[in-house]
């Protein structure tokens, strides 16, 4: 089974990534992008029988800092 | 309206960052983990009247790097 993470930066955090990518983005000629926010993506392959709660485990343990991050979990 | 784009590198290039978190993750007892991919996910926040056509411009230009990186648009 295949599972896909996303881990983004909560609200209210700064996001210095996605302020230069806003920024690059406006010198760059694209106009109206009024904010970006840049996170992780982790497509992980498991074996069968691996649950959403194991994916969630992984996250809380390595994959995420759950004090600024915050996480979602797909099966795909 | 919001777009989110993920930027994967393509199948058969190496991803070290991926193969970093399948090591760690083995490290930490989660077993049966048979491969990790690490892609990036932006978020965009444009003004109404974007296109598809126009992020997909965004990416060929800054956000991926199209010889070695896969992108796929989603509008949300």
């Amino acid at each position: 089974m295949k599972a896909r993470v996303h881990v983004m930066l909560k609200n209210g955090v700064l996001d210095p990534q996605g302020e230069a990518v806003r920024h690059a983005l406006g010198a760059l000629g694209f106009e109206g992008v009024k904010g970006v926010r840049q996170g992780k993506v982790i497509e992980l392959d498991l074996q069968e029988g691996a649950s959403e709660a194991d994916v969630a485990a992984m996250c809380d343990k390595l994959l995420a800092n759950t004090v600024i991050e915050s996480y979602t979990v797909e099966i795909l």
